[in-house]
């Protein structure tokens, strides 16, 4: 009735059968069987040369006789086709690769029989944004998007790695809410048995209560914007990398840990990314140690000083004012990183822990990268009469934030982090002109699919 | 303007003053400051102990003279009062954890002056479960609490590694959807710029599709269900583990890869949380290797045979089958964890794969943990042609599916996986009565704070 032996062998020898193609050189003068989607078919001088296309990267395969390309002709295979082709490696300097696969026998797994929309076997992608992301489902498989893609899963792995190193501990926090608690706007409401609820914005709150849980705590989720922009840097749903630690000394605490995440991240780029860097033309940043810091109040005279721009009055840096700091950054120090802190305290959210000697501006931060901002973060306030009294002065009500400020009245520590966002970071860092392109399946305002 | 120096250098320093509660051992002799919580204090001969709690354990800290609680009694310190303790480090074999700090010097960080409502110092919680999760933004301060919400961060970072080694790539799909595609009941509907939108029940469609990119495919993240069940074994938001994977042989593939998964997280368990485990007083399984399996139709003649059930014309297991079927495991191999196979076809999700031998049964799995269902998985099938007639048998038009088709005319290897309910697997392994108490902010029916 039960058979308990044999039938895992069985399976190991079936999938160990396959030889994915970036470990084809290590197999040269055998016969193996690479397995994928058929990239592209060129016939040159008697012969045809397909191109195999698996996760890992695409292998030649040569036939030199109609009778290999008989399962592909009788079927009509087009591109995209899944295939199995067997055949014997032989070594080839001027193939890409060095290797290719000759004397060849074809299996046909999943016929497809019409063209992609958008071919995917070009070296560039050359499609309408519009199209393109109509079919992502697709043109995803293109070797470019493929590699952002992939530049994604290995920040959140290095993020996660260096936070795991210094006893961070993860957290998921719900991300249906009842209240929109954050800031009123721009939150999606659904219904929830009868009532209302609305999607967590970010996990902020949550993150602070957790500090008194386990002190140091990340996420990696999924956080919900419904604000209206039609902008290349707006999505509505994005991933959000998010870090809260209880006992800093104050905002620079926190700072030189993103500086740690973020050096992590570019590190694990260059060790173990660096076909996607070479194929993106990415420019790798440097990470100072530490990353250079201006305060708001400086960088503002800075740029009235440099440009004769005068926004010293404005409670905000203008998009081209961190530009020009941007710029000041890399001539200063060669740094494509900077810090702008102390940003004023009424332009913040309510958490947001002011300056002690002049409260008007905030022991908070923002991380320019190049000009743009990339990351908010700060130190929060932690005494439970704090809340109550910025509550107050900010005229909102406490009964929303009732089990936020029941983590305050049973104490909490100083605390502070920040907020990545991760298609933010890819964009940026890869220079893709569009957001939408840093993410698999994005959401706007007028996008739902796929 | 900007000090590049000293800055990093001052902030270590401060941070590294201080003594985490598990390295306390390694200080003796010496002049320490440990930071954290006001757990408990009890007064005995004269004596004050306190003890103090960090997210690492807790410290015995003993003072001799009422000048050392001084800065305790005169803001009238009340238990989870934020403080640092300054003292030296006295071996003291009695004391736990074999150490302990004489010679005080306190300070008050943040002052907390009423009881929680729920004591948590005590060894174990003692409230009604409402009472507990109401005031789950201290209750999850709790050792218990806290042990069984570590052993979910320590799933979800095992799973991760386990499938990091075989070259999985770590996605991220979205949970705002177009339309409910998978099961048409049960799912949020939320509003999305004016028109209506869902929120995803799983990422069943998206990671198929990412296996046409990536081949093997994992994402830890949210999933929402509408199911209006009240029960102790549902919650409507949880964190699911997925997995998908390409060029399978078939449901058996699927199956060796989830007993890998599922012996990583085991192994993880035992060798980095083995104070977690003990207090929780958890027995931990084995995970034999394969997970011995049986057919569903076997299973109902077995049950059928050894408790006179007649259950061979339902479609499904009852769950006092699975229990038997779980004791059956037990008895017949040791084995805490039992397949279930081939389950009928028509009572699985459409993208199910039939067994092409007899079409009634479907290449699909249960995992069976101590008798309670804990994974589903299955492969599915991979040929646009299949998906068309399914969906047309099943009266289910294909215009929602449009992008999700546009993957398999574009080509599908056979695939395969499956999805872990991660508050499941810590229920079921910790033994306690409610999943509300396996997560760390349940959403019920009711529940939607904290």
């Amino acid at each position: 009735m039960v058979d308990l032996l044999g039938e895992k062998d069985m399976q190991e020898q079936i999938v160990s059968k396959r030889v994915l193609t970036n470990e084809v050189g290590s197999h040269i003068g055998e016969s193996i069987t690479v397995s994928g989607w058929l990239h592209s078919w060129r016939e040159m001088g008697g012969l045809s040369f397909l191109v195999l296309r698996d996760a890992w990267g695409t292998l030649q395969a040569v036939a030199e006789t109609e009778a290999e390309l008989q399962p592909l002709r009788e079927q009509a295979a087009g591109m995209e086709s899944v295939i199995s082709v067997s055949g014997r490696v032989v070594a080839m300097p001027q193939a890409p690769g060095g290797v290719e696969l000759h004397d060849l026998s074809i299996e046909v797994i999943s016929l497809v029989s019409e063209p992609p929309i958008v071919p995917i076997n070009k070296p560039r992608l050359k499609a309408q944004l519009g199209t393109l992301l109509d079919h992502a489902v697709v043109t995803n498989r293109h070797p470019t998007r493929r590699a952002i893609l992939r530049l994604g899963a290995g920040a959140m792995r290095a993020f996660r790695a260096v936070l795991n190193e210094r006893q961070f501990t993860e957290v998921q926090t719900p991300k249906i809410v009842a209240a929109a608690t954050e800031s009123g706007a721009n939150v999606f409401e659904l219904g929830y048995f009868g009532r209302s609820a609305y999607l967590a914005q970010s996990p902020q709150l949550y993150k602070q209560i957790m500090v008194g849980v386990f002190e140091r705590v990340y996420e990696v989720g999924p956080v919900f914007r419904a604000e209206p922009h039609d902008s290349t840097r707006h999505i509505n749903e994005y991933v959000s990398l998010d870090v809260e630690m209880g006992f800093i000394e104050n905002h620079f605490t926190v700072m030189a840990l993103l500086r740690d995440v973020l050096a992590g991240i570019m590190e694990t780029f260059n060790t173990s990314y660096a076909a996607e860097l070479q194929l993106l033309k990415v420019q790798m940043p440097v990470v100072l140690e530490p990353i250079p810091h201006i305060h708001f109040a400086e960088a503002q005279e800075l740029v009235y000083r440099l440009h004769g721009v005068d926004e010293r009055q404005e409670p905000d840096l203008s998009p081209q004012s961190e530009r020009w700091l941007g710029e000041w950054a890399q001539q200063e120090f060669h740094s494509d990183f900077l810090y702008v802190t102390g940003y004023p305290t009424r332009k913040r959210a309510f958490y947001t822990y002011p300056d002690p000697d002049r409260p008007e501006y905030s022991y908070s931060f923002d991380l320019l990268f190049r000009g743009m901002e990339l990351v908010s973060g700060g130190q929060r306030m932690h005494r439970y009469e704090d809340y109550v009294t910025t509550l107050a002065q900010r005229g909102l009500s406490t009964e929303p934030f009732e089990s936020y400020l029941e983590a305050f009245r049973y104490g909490l520590p100083p605390h502070g982090g920040f907020a990545i966002g991760l298609e933010r970071l890819l964009m940026q860092l890869t220079g893709v002109p569009n957001i939408r392109l840093a993410t698999t399946f994005p959401r706007d305002l007028t996008r739902l699919t796929p």
